[in-house]
């Protein structure tokens, strides 16, 4: 039997502890239901981390133990530090994957792998959102087919400010008029990338099977191949030169 | 006729002043070069801003005023200001072109808009480049031929970690046995990226016809369509939603 | 003054002929009804053909005097000959530019150049297309706004057997439910393909401003920048190697 | 215990009985070679298939039993049939994944599933190859380091006419001065597309480590996810939409 794949699934975890709305669907934390949900397969080792947590439970030590980081966070991006972030940054680059989840579109490492504003289009309301699978051979698409519902969700719309992603695994569709790239993937160094869109924290959108499904269909497909530290060698030449 | 296209040719300009084998080569400086060079082109109204003017040249009026940014860093990459790069890559995104040239690969504002660690191996030698074309109806590509020779460059080699352009225009052969993925495009919000290998300072480079010829392309392949800014807005449903 | 950008638009013309309700939109057929708008850039020198002139009206002298082909056809794409097929297919890897619109996802052109089935889901309702702008700086995209609204379309959905895009312009949003990629882009040999997907015959789609905008900033995007025949060359070397 | 990975490797098996110098290196054909050293991993369960077998040793039922098709041909593509040849791809697009070796860039199969010439520049002479490794975490460059080399390989050159690749694996530098993108995925339908240059059947490539290496992994990563038939539907709408 092999190793485990080790999960660490992070959370900005204020909103739970604010908002008795949210807490009424999370009442340990979106962290902790979707660990929750991860447990139950016994390849996973998951393991939990938050924004108040002592360096936000990312010390060095924690990430050389996590294959795959799981990001949620909304209105505290600006309190993660930036060495925090650049600690995050060099790991998915050196091979740790990451899944990063609905308002993560504007966590600062997000934004830090992506180059980009990550900016949309957004609104709270009574939004159904339509999710389409338009990559059906994709590892992160199975078990779903062509579509599934959220019944009421917050609408994010394009134009999406990203860089192409390298696969397209989702569009959503909202019944308020606008379309999304919900589901995209990137190689970044060593490293994947997951973006996945539902999650608003009011609703219970992470309860749903679907919306479980993909993230741990997600987790599986970022499993890291290599760890390799940054390095631009000197280097020899390989074959005869002048001299010089 | 229509108005001409703005470029502001970036230079760390310090080992032109401290050694003199680059000053025998670049006596102005590698931007006077380059913006010599391009300056033969009516259609385009060429300036030149270096590290050490105030704000490195980058104040926001000249930002304002510039469609296409070229840039050539090498030693002092650590002494560009975070905010002139953070203004940088503000406009860029907004859709400002980005033509980056060789050691600039390590440049604050390329690793910024790639989000990778940019590495890559290399070699000061005797190395012949030959810089082969992977995409012959590319802008950038017209008037080379299917491949051309640099007599003398610095060796960049593979793995290079970048994202994985969304062109690849030019592949380098080097004599001492290495390739390099040496012409690349990337599209990075509303801007337009060029990364272009050669041009290692101790070299004339800039001075040979077909390594002019790409730049100048680049630089029309970069050219804005829109400027932006960022926004990511509250929008009203385009279709009927229930209350709530 | 530039010598203009030559035109052909290609119809199938057979709804035109037998169904009143097409004919009512196009009397003159849809290749008229586009030519017409094309026309009004004097930069453009536009001809049309049709299925049922000789050699379907694409003899290699067309060709020859092609920069961007644009195509419709719906009910008898079988009847396309396949030597004018592949001789349509060998200009475009030579450099030709080529627009699909619309039910010319099952065209033996794009197929053959896309090497996938081309199938999606469909629906022949009263269904509305939002099509949504994804790359604003693109220049297929320019002059449009975030999105635009066509009344009463013929619904396509996703999943879409194409290849992943190059670039993805516009995804669609339908009424009833499905959203669509709308607008691709991909290079082929020395070619530019863009499909664009409103235009069923039964709908006055393409009398519609966003519409004609975009099939003539596709025509203007799909221009050649070369045109090479196909080679294989057996080359000698260009360093020295062992005898033998 | 997983049920084995099916591959067929499919050769012409021509000039190993044609040419002495050939059969020296592949005795009982490239095919059996290439079989034999990926029958060393118990969870591939692996046949052959040649040219001149009964329907090219391609029948329904044999395409029907194969996760992944290895395909290597050179002077006879010609003489495979058009059926056999749409029967392939069809398996391809519902999932089936496809190695291609070295000179079956001209295979029939590779150019309708890329749908471009896939010409390039070649030579057979005393070139040595390095093949580089440009995307250290792809699965298929596992086991290998940044490079490895082979010591005399027939050469094949950039421009090489295929779409941009999903991802690019492996460049290759030769001696000669040339370079060329001799790994490449593709992801065509719901199969995966893998080609690779080395392999010329007058050098002992075949029975190179790191060359078994990279073809025993292309199976793996070609392994298919799903299965599933074309299929076009005219579907019901999901929301209500006014009758007509």
């Amino acid at each position: 039997m092999s190793a485990p794949l080790r999960i660490t699934v992070w959370n900005e975890f204020r909103h739970e502890r604010e908002n008795p709305r949210v807490a009424a669907h999370y009442p340990h934390g979106i962290h902790e239901t979707i660990a929750g949900f991860l447990r139950v397969d016994p390849g996973l080792a998951v393991r939990t981390a938050t924004l108040d947590d002592p360096e936000h439970g990312l010390a060095p030590a924690v990430l050389d133990a996590t294959d795959v980081l799981v990001w949620w966070g909304h209105q505290a991006h600006a309190e993660v530090g930036d060495a925090v972030v650049a600690r995050v940054q060099a790991r998915v680059l050196e091979g740790m994957g990451l899944v990063v989840l609905h308002s993560g579109h504007y966590a600062k490492i997000f934004k830090a792998l992506m180059g980009t504003t990550c900016s949309l289009r957004w609104r709270e309301a009574k939004d159904k959102e339509r999710v389409w699978n338009v990559c059906p051979s994709h590892p992160i698409a199975q078990g779903l087919g062509d579509h599934f519902e959220i019944p009421v969700e917050e609408m994010y719309g394009e134009p999406f400010d990203i860089p192409a992603p390298d696969e397209l695994v989702f569009i959503s569709w909202f019944s308020g008029g606008e379309v999304f790239r919900s589901g995209a993937t990137w190689r970044r160094g060593h490293g994947r990338i997951f973006y996945f869109r539902p999650g608003h924290e009011t609703h219970p959108t992470y309860h749903q099977a679907e919306v479980q499904r993909v993230i741990a269909n997600g987790v599986q497909w970022a499993r890291p191949t290599i760890r390799r530290p940054d390095a631009c060698p000197n280097v020899a030449p390989l074959e005869p030169l002048p001299p010089g």
